[in-house]
């Protein structure tokens, strides 16, 4: 981004294109850069970027180097500044103090999973964003979903399962063990390969809550899709020194209701999903009924599979849960005496 | 502000209407309360406000009460959460709670301006936001204004001097010392009476800068204006903690130029104006003479009068600097052996 996008990025959540249009952009995406990188740049035009491996991965032109002020880019983003916000901390805090922007080829992968829509003769898409593993609460939902919309007339609603790819914090399951487990899930049935089509959101998590969510939906809006399922909460956390959630859990669903540059986006309300005693399966929660419903929390998923427990039969495709066992035995050797597997590419 | 209202100002700086068009607005409005007011209001659909001495101000009805999230409030509005942002601790900190937001009559004095403006047959109308005494600099900024404006074409351009009523920190000074200043330089002809309409703008001052300066111009067009003047640095501070300014100080103008709803506003870049040491008189500052000027600040401004000291001549009119004179006599009662003046109502 250039100083003038990253502006308005912090401060309308928009930008403004040269035809006078507004699309959604909530988070910046820009290339930090120190003092060093800054001289060496000098006065060229252009720079190339490359990979770890030093292979050339795109060339920036027109180039603009400008202030990068972490504090209120990391104010304006989370509405707080408070320490221990895993990205920030992960990528912005320890960054340089410039920013650099250009002219920059845009990747076709949008492109593609649109022409992959089009294949199929999907006539309604429908987004889910996750960085999770995907239960049978999650699938019912998804399911659900398709129900409604054929309902409403769409003759072949195709979702697309689009698990988040670049950086997550350290207790979230790493996205190579993800995608085996989403894998499982249609092997198993649990959702249809046929009305699926399964990939890799290639962004950072940030956690940001309400502004974070409304990128979510918008890259989605790009990708072909046209219905977003949005839940309590959406890429929110625990605020990082204070007992209490970062965001309002509501917040999420009413800043994208309103957000410039989304009108065009349908937004579909999260339906909570817990564990029904009764019929031994996750179904829809029904308040007449609470003592029935048990919630299995992130947290308490993964102390289960950690200590290799099963949750109740209909939590999850036995395939799947599989997958996370075999994952968390991958991470502690020193416990059962083997060596960590390595993780599938 | 309701808390959709509320929301949209702090995420996208801009609320959208129900005809679908999007007008700007970058600070919140709102009205805190705390846990015992708001069980005061219990389940009463509407609230009367009342002033100090329990007049009534006016009625809120069909009331929402919502959170009062302070620390993103501040960090989403200042771009910062540190300690000694003067509006965030004289009104927010200590706040309630919650926020009460409804439908509430509305205020007339922009259309009374308006029509002031049509009176005296105005064809364009310039902005002067202002906080501080008028100094020669100042006035020669607001009459190269409008020598510019004629010969663009403009018959009769008028200026709304309009200098901020609100809530400003301990070492500005006053409104109503403020006032007498203005009036001294408009009997003292430095200003045209008959070309400029002075009138309070009744807010506080956030020193939010670049999110602030958005609201400054917006209710200038709600006034009536259609040029607004703007500075470097608008609205802005130093970082209360950090040994910086808190914000770019070209951030305000690039914000202003790119904020929604602000489209029909045309911007008047701020020229530089010093003290010319070869002409003893304000003038605009030349950067290939730059010996020959004389910056004076308003830290430099205020200690000289403090001191009882004068400016250069020509720095400004000698009864608009007799009232700031005063009133620095006016707080020191214990250095001149006498009482403090009343402040002029």
């Amino acid at each position: 981004m250039r100083e003038s996008e990253f502006l308005q990025t912090l401060h309308f959540n928009s930008l403004r294109l040269e035809d006078g249009s507004v699309v959604n952009m909530s988070l910046p995406i820009v290339l930090a850069i120190d003092d060093a990188q800054k001289n060496r740049v000098g006065s060229s035009t252009s720079v190339a970027l490359v990979d770890e491996k030093d292979d050339l991965v795109a060339i920036l032109s027109d180039i603009e180097i400008y202030k990068h002020n972490k504090e209120e880019r990391i104010a304006r983003t989370w509405g707080t500044t408070a320490p221990g916000l895993p990205y920030a901390e992960e990528t912005i805090t320890g960054a340089g103090n410039w920013l650099i922007g250009g002219d920059l080829e845009v990747s076709l992968s949008p492109a593609q999973l649109r022409d992959e829509f089009e294949r199929r003769n999907a006539d309604a898409v429908f987004a889910f964003q996750l960085r999770n593993p995907v239960h049978n609460g999650h699938a019912l939902l998804m399911t659900d979903t398709r129900r409604c919309l054929l309902e409403m007339g769409y003759k072949n609603p195709v979702l697309l399962l689009h698990p988040l790819g670049g950086y997550t914090k350290a207790d979230d399951v790493p996205l190579s063990w993800r995608m085996r487990q989403h894998e499982k899930v249609l092997e198993d049935g649990v959702l249809d390969p046929e009305t699926t089509v399964v990939s890799i959101f290639p962004s950072p998590m940030h956690y940001a809550g309400p502004t974070e969510v409304q990128w979510h939906a918008k890259a989605r809006i790009n990708a072909g899709a046209n219905f977003y399922i949005v839940g309590r909460d959406p890429a929110g956390m625990s605020h990082p020194i204070e007992k209490r959630d970062l965001y309002d859990a509501d917040h999420g669903k009413k800043v994208l209701s309103m957000a410039p540059g989304l009108e065009r986006l349908n937004i579909l309300p999260f339906k909570v999903a817990a564990y029904d005693k009764t019929q031994s399966k996750m179904a829809f929660f029904d308040p007449s009924r609470a003592q029935d419903f048990l919630f299995i929390s992130g947290t308490k998923m993964r102390t289960l599979a950690k200590n290799r427990e099963n949750p109740p039969d209909g939590f999850m495709c036995p395939g799947g849960w599989k997958v996370l066992v075999e994952y968390y035995d991958s991470l502690a050797p020193a416990q059962n005496g083997r060596l960590p597997e390595p993780v599938p590419a």
